[in-house]
């Protein structure tokens, strides 16, 4: 396989990511009426559960439910439900569960058993004939298209985009949202050129990188965690994700020259907490590379990668997951792996 | 500084563990009248905040409320309620600071809040004069004694007997989980000698290692979490915890013979999953450590660190992470790093 070839389909799906937002968007109205049998029930604790990128879409829901109908949305444990056997009462919950293949063992288990407990289910998968699809009363349909590349993208994104698109349901400001996706959607069409000439002038200086922080807050920790499963995956770094404050408590003290920081900054409450792990970052000598909506905001830092501002702050995550997607892809072929088929994975994992 | 003198108060804290584990138990009436207050408010949500150390003791509270009281606990948001000012209702809830300080800014402002928003507010602290037990309606003392090494070891291991123990008083079973922490605090000191022996003789072969992955599931979850910060932080490892299962999503693909994995085994349903985790890392060459009280069920592993078993598998933690505790000073000793004093950290972390 010559070097171009590596990381192709990878690459493909990354720039269907506009036009699989778009699908998702003409379900519009049946996700506003899952919000209406949801409101109706009257639950107030949303109990999100999946693995991987699909957890880590799940991160993002915490802050899509808290931000817009302020309810209480937690990444549940499967362990307690599934393999403990742990009698909690879920009658006066949510319970999510986020498959893209719709055939994760556990998650499918914890929504069968949630829906026996009264939990009100919903599946959001890729296949709206799998076995996760048919635990729950409602599911909503990613209208991914067919993601053949084991390092998930585009059913990521689209995975916060029906989170949130939910969470406005409820809050009764869906049309604003809908609309704000839509726009994200042209935005990211729009900058995928950019975003992938800056991740490819970025890869070569760390092509001997081996390890990484990703750090985020607030709604971009669930970036941080996305573009760190990425570079684990694909290009086997041995990226962490941590929250700007996190850091400081403990992990900075492992940081030296040769181990970078991609740090999300969003111009929003957090970006104070990121501007300050920045500097701690620098005083270590490591490497920053800014990345974000509001990447020009933190000083001081060797590579900057900006992304642009969508209509709400909320939707930030929608874009600045793009570059480090990009980057993840332009790493791997640097290092002669391909992201499509990364080693020792499967695309569908069935492990316990 | 001699290398013997390297870490000497951070070995001498682990070593304090039992002792620190008796004085908490002093103050069991406490803590069961403090769960008597709790029963007669009813809520059924516990939100744990805090950031490193006391945060991997919450995720074993999600365990703790979920197995013994089957009370849906969890690992609440900070930046939600204190940064992004959502106006969530915690009327309804428990709120439990975690802090060894009793001083991180953020657990602090989160419990002013959650208190004026109604709910239950409870102080973990090693200070009961801090900030974070005047901000709180009850105060559980950790009674570590001072810590003075910067990475924490005995204020974790009360943290995790406090929720414990509070716990269990919920459920009515005080006296029992009383009767276990006592006798998983003799057994502690009684294997000490031993575990820190296994732990010098690991330390030379992982001298060179850069990049590590601790896994746990279930109530060893938080085990994984706090070995892997050890050894960030006092040993410049970049070690990653994660669950067995979340192991196959993705990160598997960048383990190989450089990359070794410390998996923590219970006797309980989740050993399945962390027995086929360890088979799967296997096929990749990388190096496995099965530690654990059911270390000796992981075959074929390249080093086993067992762990005697306490009258309750919940109890568990109490005991695991200590091996990992050891490791890490003797791997910083190796390598001529001080735990007592990582470079770049404070005892008190005042970030945003």
């Amino acid at each position: 396989m010559s070097p171009h070839d590596l990381g192709r389909i990878y690459r493909s799906e990354i720039e269907e990511q506009p036009a699989a937002l778009e699908r998702l968007l003409e379900h519009d109205a049946e996700i506003a009426s899952i919000a209406a049998a949801l409101q109706s029930r009257g639950p107030r604790l949303i109990r999100m559960v999946g693995h991987g990128s699909s957890d880590n879409a799940a991160s993002y829901g915490v802050y899509a439910f808290g931000l817009l109908p302020h309810w209480t949305a937690m990444r549940d444990s499967i362990t307690l439900t599934v393999h403990y056997d742990s009698p909690l009462d879920l009658s006066n919950s949510v319970a999510i569960g986020l498959s893209q293949s719709g055939r994760t063992p556990d998650v499918v288990e914890y929504l069968v058993r949630a829906r026996r407990s009264g939990a009100f289910t919903i599946a959001i998968t890729n296949d709206p004939a799998s076995d996760l699809a048919s635990a729950a009363e409602a599911t909503i349909p990613l209208e991914a298209g067919s993601e053949q590349a084991v390092a998930a993208t585009k059913t990521y994104t689209n995975t916060l985009a029906a989170l949130v698109l939910l969470a406005a349901h409820l809050a009764g400001e869906g049309a604003r949202i809908a609309d704000g996706v839509r726009r994200a959607a042209e935005q990211m069409a729009e900058s995928i050129p950019a975003f992938a000439r800056d991740a490819e002038a970025l890869a070569l200086p760390f092509s001997y990188t081996g390890r990484m922080f990703v750090i985020g807050r607030g709604v971009e920790f669930a970036t941080a965690r996305e573009i760190a499963l990425k570079l684990l995956e694909t290009c086997r770094v041995a990226a962490e994700p941590l929250t700007a404050t996190d850091l400081a408590h403990g992990p900075v003290a492992a940081l030296d020259p040769l181990f970078p920081v991609w740090a999300i900054a969003s111009p929003d409450a957090t970006l104070p907490a990121v501007q300050e792990a920045a500097q701690r970052i620098r005083e270590t000598g490591a490497t920053v590379v800014a990345s974000g909506t509001a990447a020009g905001a933190v000083q001081g830092v060797q590579y900057t990668l900006p992304v642009p501002a969508p209509d709400e702050p909320l939707l930030s995550p929608l874009l600045s997951v793009v570059p480090g997607q990009l980057f993840a892809g332009a790493l791997a072929r640097v290092r002669g792996l391909d992201p499509d088929a990364p080693h020792g994975l499967s695309k569908v994992t069935l492990a316990l």
